[in-house]
């Protein structure tokens, strides 16, 4: 099955994570205690783990900064870009990347997170999103 | 929404990531071009993307590894998560950790694809995973 269970994503400081995961994009975390916060996303997990537990768990050396991934969330239009993009830098993230339209079309722009993960908030009128948040490709 | 629409991995070379996707995991690809593949997961989309281009569309600097982050992909039964492991790992991955029983019980090791980014391999019965393969928290 082509299934994707959890991100974990290596956080230092997991206040700091959940005010830009919580106050930023709004979510609620669905499990927390003293080293990981969990998100329920669309049909998979979020989990913003301390750093050093996430190490040890999978058994990696010094994990490093920027990782070679980014993450992506998409709205439902193009006028929900640049605001949610503005709340995440407020809430603690760092601006990358302003809106652009990419080559495909839509409107695209990138920011950090406190810990340097980078998501992309987009606009993609091509790939449709059900009610449950799940994500269908489109060209 | 709480929802990810993609998760990009960067990648240095497309057949070699393709090899451990396509016949490690069994996946199939929704889209491919010369700089990107895609895959349809549950209700998310994976992208392994020419590191070059992820880094230039997210305006980063050299992106490193291994990065502070893992992935998960979870198996049917317990019988499932060391055939999967080894099957990656024969397809150009790298073993990181050997299937051990976790503190809330079930069972999982680490394999990390061709370009060092982690993924646990594991069978966890706390977690509900429905037909279409979307996971529910759960404890």
């Amino acid at each position: 099955m082509q299934q994707i269970s959890v991100i974990s994503l290596g956080v230092r400081d997991l206040a700091r994570s959940k005010r830009f995961y919580v106050e930023g994009f709004g979510w609620k975390p669905v499990f927390e205690n003293d080293e990981i916060v969990f998100y329920q996303m669309n049909g998979l997990m979020l989990g913003t783990w301390l750093e050093d537990k996430l190490q040890a768990d999978s058994r990696r050396g010094e994990l490093k900064r920027p990782g070679a991934f980014s993450l992506a969330h998409n709205v439902p239009t193009r006028e929900d870009v640049a605001p949610l993009l503005a709340r995440l830098a407020q809430c603690g993230g760092t601006m990358l990347k302003a809106p652009e339209v990419p080559p495909p079309g839509g409107l695209a722009g990138y920011v950090a997170d406190p810990d340097d993960h980078a998501w992309e908030i987009a606009w993609n009128p091509a790939w449709k999103i059900d009610a449950e948040g799940h994500v269908h490709f489109g060209l």
